[in-house]
């Protein structure tokens, strides 16, 4: 999977990941990260809007575990458990979002219990920096279920 | 104000607002209910996105304060600095939430605070429900400030 063709799935499936104007920028052995302008997704304060915030985070948390459980050649239905979102500060630019790949322990963990149990939860952080400072987080608890045959 | 009005309002600062088609539904002495359809909003498991959740949630309490503020006669900047959202069941329906006026005495040391401090922040959980049981709550910690003359 290229950041291309995840960008179209989710212009393609989620009509406001289109309406965000949002795109996956890259996809690498460390994380991945996702963009998304300001102009499709400012505020009354000139600001990026929280909601579009809230949102680019749960899209970067679901792209990581999706990438990560298609390596494993693994076909699961992801869905998200809780969200939660601090913000820190006003961003004033293009959004970006970076989530790292899981830590290999707790990804070793998760993945038994995928196997053992058909579902297990994992969860995911994802940050927002602003001018080279933290402007706010976003922790993802995702609920994987393997695909019925 | 009328659900009209900050209708507009929100869909006029907010794009990601207009492209979710979201809509005050009321506005009463009981609390506030926005509305957004099911197919703006929908996601690749054809239920609600749980970013659209996320973010009716976040401008449903906004929406709450910023009514309740009006009332007072402040005018007041509002920020989120906190928004969680739990996802308790898919939404299969258009989204509703509704947020409840803040209770009395909460409201009253909230008023306390940004009269004397300039700046308060004050907790407003929204609900949604989906054909009857509670499908996710939003619970979002808001930030006023009064605005400089």
């Amino acid at each position: 999977m290229t950041p291309q063709s995840l960008t179209a799935y989710l212009h393609n499936e989620i009509p406001l990941a289109a309406a965000m104007k949002l795109s996956v920028a890259t996809i690498d052995g460390g994380g991945i990260s996702l963009r998304a302008p300001l102009d499709a997704n400012i505020n009354h304060h000139d600001t990026a809007f929280g909601g579009s915030i809230a949102t680019l985070g749960i899209l970067t948390g679901w792209s990581m575990l999706h990438i990560a459980l298609l390596d494993e050649q693994i076909d699961a239905r992801i869905v998200i458990q809780q969200s939660s979102v601090t913000y820190y500060r006003p961003i004033t630019t293009d959004l970006e979002a970076t989530c790292p790949r899981p830590d290999v322990p707790g990804w070793k963990l998760f993945l038994e219990t995928l196997r053992r149990s058909k579902t297990a939860r994992i969860p995911l952080r994802s940050e927002f920096y602003c001018i080279g400072k933290i402007a706010a987080t976003h922790d993802g608890l995702y609920v994987a279920t393997l695909a019925k045959d």
